[in-house]
């Protein structure tokens, strides 16, 4: 996939957070497909309508951006587009959780993608249940994930089956990042076993992730799920690369963030299928 | 001319995108200026009078920094700073476009700098042709170049040529750039032959070269068209040789972005007039 | 205290700049904290509430983030986290000077950072005299130090005597960096003598100060003079490594950037211990 991705080099429109929209647009490049970051409301529709994919991400929100998200959603899911949806912090702030109630109810996202805090938050707004039958939001640590959501190999069958609960009644394939991630559909999870720890050592990955998604769906248009997988194996792939040559050369965070984009610049189809580890539920 | 701009470390004032403000100011410092990024419509003024030139980019606009850039370019002009107007994507929205025509009409630029698109949509504000007959720009790919606009060895005279008679309008530089990069006033047009395409894999490129620019012409403060030339052709070499080492490296976009800095850093006199690939037409 | 920052992960809400935000979160997630950017006004009092500690920077200005600011300065005083204020600029426009007015009068500062031309702005604010008796800042260039202001071997002492005496009067901590680093509270002052030059040759080295500053004061919560110092000696040690090794290898400022968050990822007791130099008057 990621082979059509830089043959088709898709123009993903990018509503995101000042804090890594640079990240996101070099990890866009950097896997063949070209960013357009614009929130200004007065163009986010002449924007969306000349791109292939968008990506809407509440990193750092104010009143004016929701509008603009929720203008672009309903212009880019008219056009067929994916819409991928990053609830960052979502519970973290009644502005954040209300922000991301309007956007799930006007704008018909493809991908809902964050981690396991923020879905579960998505999960309670939507009125579905996550993996207890407790169904409440544990209280969110800003945009990071509260320990006890995490996804581990104990509960990741539980998890899968949350996400395509939650894929039901959202009609949005369902991703939850982490140490173990899950992409799903209303009848399929694919558990990605790719990554690093020290992924969230840097800031945006998360974000990157939002952006490769969309290229990825743009260049694919089918099997979202899957394609949302092979994105995150990616991704994922390159930071163990990455973080494999930090080790190597004893060096820590600033050279990850550097080799993580050298290996997505370089990756191609045999790489990714050899390196990735993707289990279907 | 990097000395002069080394010696004098003239302070530019940006407002520009907030995707590509971090790298921007990284460039500048590696050229030996100073950055200073300021927005708000009730400091502008201020900050422009205690800085040496203007960066204005319509990256990211909104409604209330278009009221900036206007307000701060007037002071600057007032000042006889000089004054690099950006207008990317110009043509992809109309917001951006007609934001151009505002800044256009009312700012006096002394330098317009975009890819071949941007500027072709610069001459239909203004009402002047553009390598052919049709003056109608084609539709933009967000902030991308759109490939029949390409600058390329078969069209760059009639581009000069074009660049030429729009600067005559305008009474502005024009700043071509692409594979092959023009930089024309009213009489003369220099091509530079410098850069790689590499550079339209990493993020803030033209950013950079804007704020460039801006440092050269206001280390020199004459010869505009050339100053703008030996800037692009500064940031070309910085290309050259960090793709070299790269490709040396076996390493990929990540580290092309630091080594651009790492070179530009270290760049002088000897260096910049022993790679530079100038012509005069 | 570096291991400290590492064990408890204090949570940073900065209210910071697009320029540099992303380092800012780099640079906390390298000493082990944690980073959220959040300043929509509607949702600052619940993000910091949830926070550990809170930086206020003012590099990017406009009318809306100043109401932020105070809001959450004053919500995260309330709850007794440590407040880190940069009067970013300061002096360069009248808009800045009236902010930090704004800033200063209505929230209590754990710390007032900034660069010698800075603080004695906020020493002008303050009624307080600084180093001579000419009370009034020197004209302000930019977001950078004027070269009178500097701190050096020669007027350390009375940086150090000036600095305990708006401690005093303003009741924070008084963080004063550039060649030679100072920071005091009422009774006491620290002088660090780590970093170098090159530190100054990247954006953000102080807004990247302020997030550490702020991490190290929310895990150890007692001295804060001495915490400052500690987080100041920190980051200027990582920045003498980053030199070496750009030296060595002959690179430039890109990777200098790349090895200061290396460096700073990979830091422990240890290294900080005996790399410090910090001297107390």
């Amino acid at each position: 996939m990621i082979d059509k991705v830089r043959e088709t080099s898709p123009l993903i429109h990018c509503i995101t957070n000042y804090v890594t929209a640079g990240h996101v647009a070099d990890m866009l490049l950097a896997a063949g497909a070209s960013p357009v970051m614009a929130d200004g409301i007065n163009e986010v529709e002449d924007i969306t309508a000349i791109s292939q994919g968008l990506v809407i991400n509440i990193g750092t929100l104010n009143g004016r951006s929701v509008e603009s998200m929720i203008k672009a959603g309903r212009k880019a899911a008219s056009l067929k587009h994916p819409v991928i949806f990053d609830p960052v912090g979502a519970g973290a702030s009644s502005f954040r959780t209300d922000a991301a109630k309007r956007i799930l109810k006007q704008v018909p996202c493809s991908v809902i993608r964050g981690n396991a805090t923020e879905i579960k938050t998505i999960a309670g707004i939507a009125g579905v249940g996550w993996v207890s039958e407790d169904n409440k939001a544990s209280p969110a640590r800003g945009v990071d994930l509260s320990k006890e959501d995490a996804v581990t190999e104990k509960n990741v069958s539980q998890i899968c089956e949350s996400a395509k609960a939650l894929s039901r009644i959202t009609n949005s394939i369902i991703a939850v990042t982490g140490a173990v991630d899950v992409a799903a559909d209303d009848k399929r999870a694919y558990i990605i076993r790719n990554g690093h720890p020290m992924m969230a050592g840097i800031t945006g990955t998360g974000c990157m992730l939002d952006g490769l998604i969309a290229a990825f769906l743009s260049a694919v248009r089918e099997e979202g799920a899957k394609a949302a997988a092979e994105a995150i194996a990616a991704e994922g792939l390159c930071g163990e690369l990455a973080y494999r040559k930090i080790t190597e050369q004893e060096e820590g965070s600033g050279s990850f963030r550097v080799y993580l984009l050298d290996y997505m610049s370089r990756l191609n189809h045999q790489q990714l299928n050899g390196g990735k580890n993707i289990e279907i539920r």
